[in-house]
């Protein structure tokens, strides 16, 4: 499959973060339904949103050998590995506990994995607009950039010390592979969105009481 | 020595957790300064606080190999497991963050680690007060009691998903050994100083801003 095989090398104008890319073949008014046609539809099995990729489906179908509907994390790592690249087991935790349905168990579904799928490749366009020089990594300064562009304005200081988690003690420079760069992008964007929840006027700034901030913050430390 | 190789077995009255304890050849108000015995004072060298044990101090001085009166993480490691035993390095990163200077890089000096010490001390007596059963375990529901008792009330949400940190994945009801525990109580302590620094009237809720909020979280999730 010619998007899978060049994920890490540029900018991909097939990645499927836009269900129109779909081709004629799946027109989006008409969206092919993977359960549907696989027997799974009829007893309310979760299905996949209209437009699809069928790569994206051809992923999870790939790895959810028990027909069940949903996937666990090592069967996220095989399915995410066949479209982008293996994450480390501590990436998919996070992004499995970010994209999960926070009623479900450590699983997730079609839903959930197009959305998680779709995410991956806008980080992936951001990722490859900042690594200029194509080296497959990106340093502090072009990290910080491309959290900015997307909308996350995080203190310098901050930022330092979360490059610090990929401080291999050579003392070089920090830069971040793009399964690092994923980390830390949901880590950023995680904890912004738990703490927007709380401003509700957008005033940047809220009011927690201890145990809802103990709650916004633990699941973050457990993956 | 005596108190280091039972350490596993039960409390430890000569535990190094109260510098009374350090015998006749060490009285409080005449403590023995190693760095000063061992040619560093003159240069205004860190050294231990009055009364530390002189376990505490040899454990110290066994790692610093090269006499500059810091240890960095694999040294600490090191000099915890004549005292205690070897904790993880994971573990070892969280207490480096949680003891070390604010205003120093990843090291800690005699202060610290007495400090540290004594610390690992207090909650190792706590631990083997709630593993009732001797078996070097406990599980989530003693582990909320160990906690309370120490001034800390967790949510039970959040112990569960705290403990799921720990869960191997073989459905066997999840138990912390003592690195965990210290892990664990570590991340509770921790978040709970950062939080009471920002509660000063003690009303159990904090107005906190976007910067400050990502600030006293990201350290965290380093470690």
């Amino acid at each position: 499959m010619a998007f899978l095989s060049n994920s890490n090398t540029g900018y991909n104008p097939s990645a499927p973060t836009m269900p129109e890319s779909a081709g004629p073949g799946h027109p989006y008014h008409s969206p092919p339904n993977y359960y549907a046609q696989a027997n799974y539809g009829q007893y309310g099995y979760p299905s996949f949103p209209p437009g699809t990729h069928s790569d994206v489906i051809r992923s999870f179908q790939m790895v959810d050998k028990d027909r069940s509907g949903f996937i666990d994390e090592t069967e996220l790592q095989q399915a995410l590995s066949s479209g982008y690249q293996r994450f480390s087991l501590r990436t998919i935790r996070l992004l499995m506990f970010l994209f999960k349905n926070p009623n479900d168990s450590l699983r997730i579904g079609p839903k959930e994995f197009a959305a998680l799928w779709s995410c991956i490749g806008q980080w992936r366009v951001i990722f490859e607009r900042y690594d200029r020089d194509r080296s497959g990594k990106i340093d502090a300064f072009e990290l910080r950039d491309a959290l900015y562009s997307l909308g996350f304005a995080i203190p310098a200081s901050v930022l330092q010390i979360l490059i610090s988690r990929y401080d291999d003690g050579s003392g070089r420079r920090v830069e971040l592979n793009f399964d690092s760069f994923i980390e830390c992008g949901m880590i950023v964007k995680g904890l912004t969105e738990k703490f927007k929840e709380k401003d509700t006027r957008y005033s940047g700034s809220a009011t927690l009481t201890y145990d809802t901030f103990m709650s916004m913050i633990i699941p973050f430390l457990v993956s």
